[in-house]
């Protein structure tokens, strides 16, 4: 089972879409926890939450279907509608082989951590997020530009509150955006910094991303924000396709199975992604990893 | 946590509001199970199944909610709206001190009579149950009688396979009836006959119910449609008042609290009836004691 938290529009969706066309959708069953919202639309708009808030959801009954997925049992999961903001009949969810929750709080309480075999926090630069939030929400969610960046101000304090301190709590913690130091911009197709954080055993990169493929990716040890040491992979947006090939096949020979690495990785707007591509890779990882120790 | 199953139309809702009223409606949570459906009536529609199939309700996610409960856990319960026929989005419950659970299917599986206290199956002669059904689902549903009949007509059969069966796993099974023997017609209030299964420890009504108080209600020993031994206590009609409040007050002193017996029990149509004060009683014992027992 695994987490993907991060603020709205900071590519939870993208990712998590191609985890499960690698897996098969038939093996896996990926949900969004913003369905717990406690509020519709309209009976927010008299509260003085954002939806990031905590109280603005059934933080506990989030937790409680956590629990019951990792077990194995099935749940009623609520269902809320993006386009309309109304809160609508639930659904049977029941969990396949693997299990993927996405969204603004899986990583909010500890037991809802504990829920997880690895967890991700999706960390874009915020000006990065703003944008992709305003292309999102203009095309998809019938809202104006004015709206949306009114909507993103009254949302900053709590994002800095609830959502922003779930970085700390991740395995994972991607980073897709332009590495200035190469000179790269905004116009650029991201790249990526992967931390890989030891509180899981990823794989063995050190052995792995070695000078020979420096051009499209490198491993550098750092400390982190908090000052803890950690792995930072970095991921060049124009990475040779031929040299993160062959590191993805080198990941994937950890785990030690027949089937081939997936080609379905790295899709972004019809383009593949090589950063992208190879951060789902990882994820993909440890979750076939995860299914391996429960199996054995 | 009380179980009151039956069918449709059998007087659970009855039975439930005066216990409600006795414990007070802050000290108890009341739900119906036939929130579960699994299809909203226009989906029933293209279905080979009435809403008493255990296949037209979420069987399994009932079981997961009662056993939540039973532990004390909040539920995120769904609804089904029974004016419109639709699914609504869900709420969330809390258990408080005391919880009823009334329905078509509460007690239809093992894990489902695991998780209360004492299980109570509503039995009132086919004829009478179908007078109620009509008049409640032309009064207060929307319907026709031609269509409460014709509904009546094609539920008999999952009735007889689903619902009826469960009177044999209840511990105490009440049939609101006029008593033949004794004269009573339709047209008279019912009397009660409460069989109280020796499955559960029951008042010590043999000590109670004696000579003295014949003229309102006696306690006989026979032997069940299964062959198996049960007390059966029959209370008339027309009992006077003064007799079955003596009765009333020798079971609740059996509790060792200091409340009064509450005179809100027997509420019928704006009338009291003492066959149905006397069985609220019996429950509300039932509910008292099991308590007690959780706390000492």
């Amino acid at each position: 089972m695994l987490a993907i938290a991060g603020d709205s529009a900071s590519g939870k969706t993208t990712l998590t879409k191609g985890l499960v066309e690698a897996l098969g959708p038939e093996r896996i069953t990926a949900i969004c926890v913003d369905d717990y919202h406690r509020y519709d639309r309209t009976e927010r708009k008299e509260l003085p939450f954002t939806p990031l808030h905590p109280e603005c959801n059934y933080i506990d009954i989030m937790e409680q279907h956590l629990q019951l997925l990792a077990l194995g049992h099935p749940i009623l999961k609520p269902i809320y509608n993006h386009s309309d903001g109304t809160l609508e009949r639930p659904v049977l969810v029941e969990p396949r082989e693997f299990v993927i929750i996405e969204g603004l709080l899986p990583l909010y309480t500890k037991l809802s951590r504990a829920c997880f075999d690895a967890t991700v926090y999706l960390d874009p630069p915020e000006q990065i997020r703003r944008k992709w939030k305003v292309a999102r929400d203009t095309q998809k969610r019938g809202y104006t530009e004015e709206q949306v960046l009114a909507d993103l101000e009254k949302r900053e304090p709590e994002s800095e509150e609830f959502i922003r301190p779930q970085r700390a709590d991740a395995n994972i913690v991607v980073r897709f955006s332009p590495i200035e130091e190469r000179g790269e911009s905004d116009a650029d197709p991201p790249s990526a910094t992967v931390l890989l954080r030891p509180t899981i055993p990823h794989p063995d990169l050190s052995k792995i991303v070695g000078e020979d493929v420096r051009t499209a990716l490198h491993l550098k040890l750092l400390r982190d924000d908090d000052g803890k040491p950690v792995d930072a992979l970095h991921i060049h947006s124009y990475a040779e396709p031929e040299i993160t090939r062959k590191v993805e096949e080198a990941i994937w020979d950890e785990l030690g199975i027949k089937e081939p690495v997936p080609d379905s990785l790295g899709a972004l707007d019809g383009e593949r992604s090589e950063p992208l591509a190879l951060t789902q890779l990882i994820l993909l990882f440890h979750m076939i990893q995860a299914e391996q120790a429960q199996v054995s």
